[in-house]
């Protein structure tokens, strides 16, 4: 590619719609020249502050209002949190989708889940050749990261490249070969980056990372060690683990058999695109592996995370149809707890010791790597690029703070590091990096078919209810004269125990009754519901506080009759 | 102590009522000779899997069947998952509680708060002398770990000693200079360990420990580096903790104030016992701090755990009444993350940063180390009490296999080792060790006022109501006819947000009115109550589903009128 030098007026807007000061839900829109970029489409998997909720996708309110203004989407792998929110997405904007071939695949099935396509104009990228969109002349460049074919990607403007890692490390040794194009990074370098928004993930660890490599002797070790089964749990798109898994199981003799949807879907997509190579002869079906000797077979599963409806959690918890763990069964968790899922994991492990398994899990067992880099290789990245501006992305705050510290320790100036988040517009001259405003950048709830639906109120609700449950009152009044006509009746769901607490609702109806016949009040029965419904949640809150110290969510119901 | 070599017959029975197979409410009933000897009476603070919990202690039905055969409690140390029981045990059983100095203060304190004192024949036990408890001669030894005054506890019988070790570790140099005491343990081991039952918390860690006393440099270049305030965040009772940062401030030039009730409590009753040392005019309030220059103070705090609530928290979230956090301040978290805390802490740290604090945190930074024995200290235990059976408590269940292991390799032969989990009976006899029964051992909730009235009924309907929230559908039905003469109106919450869900809630309303009328039935109204709610459950569930993938509780009321 010929870059002539350019004008070094202008500037780069960035709004993180997601991912920034926060894990989860990457998205990124860089605006240059009046058109917008998109980098990433991801989503999150809610914790348990947001019970019920299945999927959190980016607000794309601002680019709802800016929508003829998006050139294009570029997706930098295809792990949930990068390309998750594009059904979503692309229901809304028509603009085309710029990744690499596997990532195209994965978005593909994808979408076709959703009954959609990928848009017009949308292509399959190749890392290292450049391509125009809108102002943009674009530059995907190979990266080392935990699912095949992932890409970070450049941007040329007028005042220097813009360049996103996406997720990122640095593997010498990759299962691929495919190794971070490092000569590429450096000519990039050479030739001038303006700004560099950097995966900040492992901010906090020292060191390096290490090569996914590494991870196969010790699967193999603890193959050849096993008596009987061996079970690997690993993420599904994992697929340099999975070959590793099935190389070590050829290694030893075992045939290799696939328990779970999402496994088997991303292995035959895997297969079908050539990223998995798969010796002949060696899969077999769960029911063809529960007749073979013990010691002939390996099943690769999902369920690292401890997922409750996961396979490996099924079997952990003896209710998997087809496959049950034995005493003497190997189980090898090749993955480490998202933070959140910890207990889960934990619990996982216990049951399939209490089930007689032997688990090897933990950094000691080495049958893991993350994907991301870790501080020196943040370093190196740097160093490659030596770029003039520096925000970091893909982290929680703490994350951010660290590799702001990181850019600081090998030269940037601390006036040229700027910690963006979710919502904040980032400016960046040639001269200077600022926030210079906020747009709405907040969480869309998916619960079940519903896209937003779902907001603070209806979670502070279910929050509520879960801590203390729900006493219904229901009464019903004569329309004329106002008087309690049937009920009250009290129903509690969540609260107490009703069949043993009899005497406690007998009481609170008796308080209810009292209240709304005026006996506490002006002397006349009372008419106005607003009214109404106050006397009822006054007669009960106090009262069952002091009788419970709880606080259930206390609902009137009035019937006119 | 002068020992007869007794009768090798007879037999101990362990139940364990909490802390076996879990962390948390350890409680373990001992019996030998007929008679009850209870070590530890602790609780737990639930998950997000029990919401509106707040305290689980164990059920104490086997106690209760059997309280005349109970002949003392004793208490290892003044953790809460060691002692929060107590209050609700000695509700119902008045035996001798036997503790050492600074555990039994803490034991009164905590009994006043529920109006209650210490049984008559309770008294304070000091390390290395021994009394007698109905048929057991009883040995308290000294142990090293997180809280001062813990001890062990070793019981004569016939057929050898059988030793609890509490939680403990091996801490060389500890802050009050009281080491475990090796001699001691060495010499039971020459007497004969007939049983061991011993803390597995730390099972999963190589290596040792380290000492507490290597944590006070690290605060004193932590503090002497901070250019401004520094907050330091350790657990209330870790009063050793706290010695040291006071060292360290007073080293660097640095006042200190308490910031927390837990936290103040702690200290006042350690220094009135002696076991904190408190250089005089070192200590200001809160509000004489926030007069004071920047870098002359130091705050210890609460709220290591990111707990909501917590002074360190609300700092974080700029909502203390006295104290803000500002840019340029140091926290210190001097603690890990209790499992299932993780993201709590990691928010705090967060927001900490957001507000411009310097946080110093991780295993890095050397500010906190555990209070439990890691492997090779377990080892040393097992090699100084060379026991002949060995039971593995306090801890989940895989850290009961990883601590069996280790005995293992120590030489005791795998059909001495037995694992048992809570609600197990383990009978010890000369000869071996087996799992004979089980006897009820479950998990009671207590929740404001309420002791067990909580059950698993009650928490099913929480979570239910925090997935999908209720709905509620309340109809009015003419006494003789059963025709429909109010409503049907439905009412939600935690389900749609319902000014954006009429449409939805309309139809829904039609079908219940639909169903109820008999229009999809036989002709005519319906008047059993218990056909009536299932008509309306079904009219609606399917319905809900199909529109929403929500499956929200159905609650269906009716009133007669």
């Amino acid at each position: 590619m010929h870059i002539t030098a350019g004008q070094k007026n202008g500037r780069v807007l960035l709004r993180p719609l997601g991912g920034v000061g926060e894990i989860g839900k990457n998205m990124m829109a860089v605006e240059y020249d009046d058109a917008i970029f998109i980098v990433d489409c991801g989503l999150t998997f809610p914790g348990k502050d947001a019970p019920g909720i299945d999927l959190v996708i980016p607000d794309m309110t601002f680019l709802r209002e800016n929508s003829r203004r998006i050139v294009g989407l570029f997706i930098t792998h295809g792990h949930e949190d990068h390309i998750g929110a594009l059904p979503y997405f692309l229901k809304e904007f028509q603009v085309p989708v710029y990744a690499t071939r596997f990532t195209t695949a994965l978005a593909e099935a994808k979408l076709q889940e959703h009954g959609l396509r990928l848009p017009k104009g949308s292509r399959v990228v190749r890392p290292g050749e450049t391509f125009n969109v809108g102002p943009y002349r674009v530059l995907p460049f190979r990266v080392n990261h935990s699912i095949p074919d992932s890409v970070g990607v450049a941007l040329w403007t007028s005042l220097g490249w813009v360049v996103f890692t996406g997720d990122f490390k640095f593997d010498y040794t990759p299962v691929d070969g495919e190794v971070t194009d490092i000569a590429r990074l450096g000519e990039l370098g050479r030739e001038g980056v303006f700004l560099l928004c950097a995966d900040s993930t492992n901010a906090e660890r020292p060191g390096v990372t290490g090569s996914e490599r590494t991870v196969g002797p010790a699967l193999e070790r603890a193959m050849a060690l096993a008596e009987r089964r061996v079970f690997v749990a690993s993420f599904a798109s994992n697929v340099h683990r999975v070959q590793q898994v099935i190389d070590a199981a050829a290694a030893c003799g075992r045939k290799v058999a696939i328990s779970g949807r999402s496994l088997e879907q991303m292995v035959t997509l895997a297969v079908e695109h050539g990223y998995l190579k798969v010796p002949a002869g060696i899969m077999v079906t769960v029911d063809e592996a529960a007749k073979m000797p013990p010691h002939k077979i390996a099943i690769v599963t999902t369920g690292s995370q401890g997922e409750p409806l996961s396979a490996l959690s099924r079997m952990a918890r003896g209710d998997h149809r087809q496959l049950q763990i034995q005493a003497g069964d190997t189980v090898i968790i090749s993955a480490t707890a998202i933070p959140g899922n910890e207990k889960d994991v934990q619990r996982t492990i216990d049951n399939l010791y209490r089930l007689g398994a032997k688990v090897v899990y933990g950094t000691e067992a080495k049958v893991h790597v993350s994907g991301h880099a870790a501080q020196e290789e943040m370093k190196l990245m740097l160093q490659l690029l030596r770029p003039r501006f520096f925000v970091p992305v893909h982290g929680e705050y703490r994350m951010l703070v660290q590799h702001a510290e990181l850019a600081r320790q090998v030269g940037v100036p601390a006036e040229r590091i700027q910690i963006v988040e979710n919502g904040q517009v980032c400016e960046v001259t040639q001269n200077r990096i600022r926030i210079t405003g906020t747009f709405p950048a907040g969480e869309v709830f998916v619960d079940g078919l519903g896209v937003g639906d779902v907001g603070n109120i209806v979670l502070r609700d279910r929050r509520q209810l879960s801590e203390d449950g729900i006493l219904i009152v229901v009464v019903g009044l004569a329309k004329t004269t106002g008087q309690v006509v049937a009920g009250p009746d009290i129903i509690s769901r969540g609260f107490v125990y009703m069949r043993e607490s009899e005497s406690l609702l007998e009481e609170a109806r008796a308080r209810v009754l009292s209240a709304l016949t005026g006996r506490n009040g002006n002397g006349g029965p009372v008419t106005e519901w607003s009214t109404i419904k106050s006397l009822v949640r006054n007669a009960l809150a106090q009262f069952l506080f002091d009788k419970t110290k709880r606080r259930p969510m206390i609902l009137p119901i009035v019937l006119e009759i």
